[in-house]
């Protein structure tokens, strides 16, 4: 800063004064003489990939079709899918009672940390309130989870494809990030191998995102341990990233993190966005698992000094978290993972059939990947080039996975009504048959 | 880390090894041998005076009778000071409408920015809705503001005695701060002097709040044009905290900060919180005020960015912004600040006369500072062994000023109800009265 104000006095210094004396006498005199503000290195350093995907991309589209969305994930937009008349009543209820308008203590009420420890309790990871920190959002969460464990210059490793915001966060705090890789043909299941080789003395987290946004996947319980294994041996805490924890569906089974580890202490990130499907209330909280006393009272500290920094979550959505997690009927979390379900399969198996396509069937969470067989559509150098077209001529708008780091894919949120589902499939099917090419070989039998 | 690791491998080895060889394998090997969890640099150097001070406490009420907290800036505990049915009807008016449970953009609804430019625009300062930013709290807008305007080692100047936030918060992201003295004697107007030669080459924000806490201060037109024209001259933008922005007594004029600035630009953070009384809400924004594009784009597209790491304010909230800012009734404004104004007479006109304290009578906000003549009370070293007996013997609890940096004074919160004031009142007369001892000239006199 001092050095580029400099200038200006050098160039008018008349030749032979003593310049060294001259930059201390500036130095001392101290105010700046001309407005140069800038802004910092962790705002430019917070960057966020789907905007810089989707801000760049030319989104026009064809005005003979309406437009359908299928790139938010957000399940409220589109209607179909309201949260439960309970939930909203729990709200209205606590605003009623006026006892929620105070502050909470920076972690959230003792009656809501509670509530929120009972709801998660169980008897291989049992929680008490003081073992839950209330957050906005379950970002939030997620920002202090990595924020106590990692310095600049430590590194954490995510998954790829992965939600964006893990990279985010880090990366604005100078932490480095190294991916580890899923493996579509194995329903997303985590290349271990690959993970343990990324590990090194600076390795200080292993996100786990289960089930997954974007693959909907969700991990069995051997696979789970085998993902412990690596991390115990490594001694690598974990931060289980599991806002869609439960939302899977019927025939398959979740199992938190926690609930499978002997000895590695885990952050589990959760909160009210998705199964209750109000994300806008920035409802989320941290579990802090830590059985053997690993993270032990200092990170517990660290998490409650983190907290103070801008206080939690809305003090009326803390005060309906005790109804909203134990009066809200069984019937509504069923209807919900029902819907999905459905539209899951619909989906997976309308693009099962497209020429060039390779759906990835989900089980869990409200998403699903769909792979770009690229070198039968020589049109396009990318999956944003696709996607792209595909809004030009359909549309449709699918987000390129390539704002989850994996190039050649696309996701697909199913939370849209069905009728819209059905009909984005159709468009997606005659996109691709307009531009489908057989492969080189058959190409260069054309060409003769 | 390493180092640490590298020890027990030592102790082991056989003389005569290649210790270095050996110390270059541990580190390929790359993983830990043992759990070694330390929290982060930034959780350990986020540091809450007030809770360092409060809880190194001894506050143990007198028995016989009941506790009075005068220490709490929250104006909901004693249910005195309701927020506007209103207020409450809004909150769930946006419930009801089943519009709000989705994400909001991270900055906040188009139109709750909107209507919050609205609120606060005038003519020698106009603001639309693209220069709002809403936060989680003005605590968050603080936050962004400080951490888009600064880097590690530049440094902040914030006022002393002032809200410890800042501090907080500007320490641990490695930005330093320098205090500038307020001068009791001018009704806590800025030692500008002061406040200037502190600036360097490094000084990248000044933070201002008015009115203010701890003062209950409210400066004048021409006391913020001077402070206006000290950053004007070197070039530093302002944070102008005025949470407590209108909370000001009938006969005394509230200034915005921006209303005055012809040059400077301006971040100006407030919220719901002090005003609508209710804090818990977590409702708070930035205004930009930017006339001459001093800020530019940048500083604007950074703190959009640092918005997105965790989205900011509750969306329920953000939908009913509408209504509480343009239907809230001005009596209801009228009779908190009416309140106020009586509580803060009462408890100065008392304090005035209690032997060894000098109040200083407030204009504004929620509180009062109390000057302790430690001299005359010579079985206290300081301000907090004094306010801890006062507990002790009076269950009358008041928060020390050394949590705001300002030694050998208290702070009192006055909000409570008004018997409990004049009750209070009477127990720090007695107290004082208690502990006095004319000053040492008169003791000599006493020993003769
Ligand atoms: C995997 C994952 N984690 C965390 C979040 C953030 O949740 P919240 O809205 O509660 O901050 C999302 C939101 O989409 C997500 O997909
Ligand atoms: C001067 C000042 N600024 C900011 C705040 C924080 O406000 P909020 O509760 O909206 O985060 C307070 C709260 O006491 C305050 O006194």
């Amino acid at each position: 800063r001092m050095q580029k104000q400099i200038l200006p006095y050098l160039k008018e210094m008349p030749i032979g004064n003593t310049v060294k004396g001259s930059v201390y006498k500036s130095k001392q005199k101290s105010h700046r003489r001309r407005w140069n503000i800038r802004p910092s290195e962790m705002s430019i350093n917070t960057l966020n990939p789907i905007r810089a995907i989707v801000d760049g991309m030319k989104l026009t589209p064809n005005p003979e079709k309406a437009m359908i969305a299928l790139s938010i994930g957000d399940p409220t937009v589109f209607g179909n899918l309201p949260t439960d008349e309970k939930v909203s009543q729990a709200l209205k209820d606590a605003i009623d009672s006026h006892k929620y308008n105070g502050y909470a203590p920076s972690v959230g009420y003792q009656k809501s940390r509670d509530v929120v420890a009972n709801f998660y309790s169980c008897p291989e990871a049992p929680l008490e309130a003081e073992d839950v920190v209330l957050t906005s959002g379950c970002s939030q969460a997620i920002d202090l989870a990595i924020t106590v464990l990692c310095n600049p210059g430590d590194n954490i490793l995510i998954p790829c494809p992965g939600f964006s915001l893990y990279k985010t966060l880090a990366v604005s705090l100078g932490i480095q990030v190294k991916l580890y890789n899923l493996l579509p043909e194995k329903s997303w299941e985590i290349d271990l191998q690959h993970m343990e080789s990324l590990i090194d003395d600076r390795t200080t987290c292993l996100i786990i995102n289960n089930p997954s946004n974007p693959c909907g996947s969700v991990y069995s319980k051997e696979h789970l341990k085998n993902v412990l294994s690596v991390a115990s041996k490594n001694c690598i805490p974990i931060l289980a990233d599991e806002i869609y924890g439960d939302m899977v569906f019927p025939g398959c089974k979740y199992q938190s993190m926690a609930s499978l580890s002997s000895d590695v202490p885990i952050l589990a990130c959760g909160g009210l966005a998705k199964r209750w499907l109000v994300p806008g209330w920035r409802m989320g909280w941290i579990l802090i698992h830590d059985r053997n006393q690993i993270f032990g009272k200092e990170i517990h500290q660290g998490l409650v000094k983190l907290s103070q920094r801008i206080l939690g979550a809305c003090t009326i959505v803390q005060g309906a978290i005790e109804s909203i997690l134990n009066d809200t009927p069984q019937e509504f979390y069923y209807r919900t993972i029902s819907f999905l379900k459905s539209n899951s399969e619909i989906c997976f198996s309308e693009l099962s059939t497209v020429p060039g396509l390779t759906p990835v069937l989900p089980a869990g969470a409200m998403y699903l990947m769909v792979g770009i067989e690229m070198e039968h559509f020589p049109e396009f150098q990318n999956d944003v080039q696709f996607t792209e077209r595909l809004v030009t001529e359909q549309s449709v708008f699918c987000l390129p996975a390539t704002a989850f780091e994996y190039p050649n894919y696309f996701r697909i949120v199913v939370t849209v009504p069905e009728e819209m589902m059905v009909e984005a499939c159709a468009r997606i099917r005659e996109f691709c048959q307009r531009h489908y090419r057989p492969c080189s070989q058959d190409s260069n039998e054309l060409d003769q």
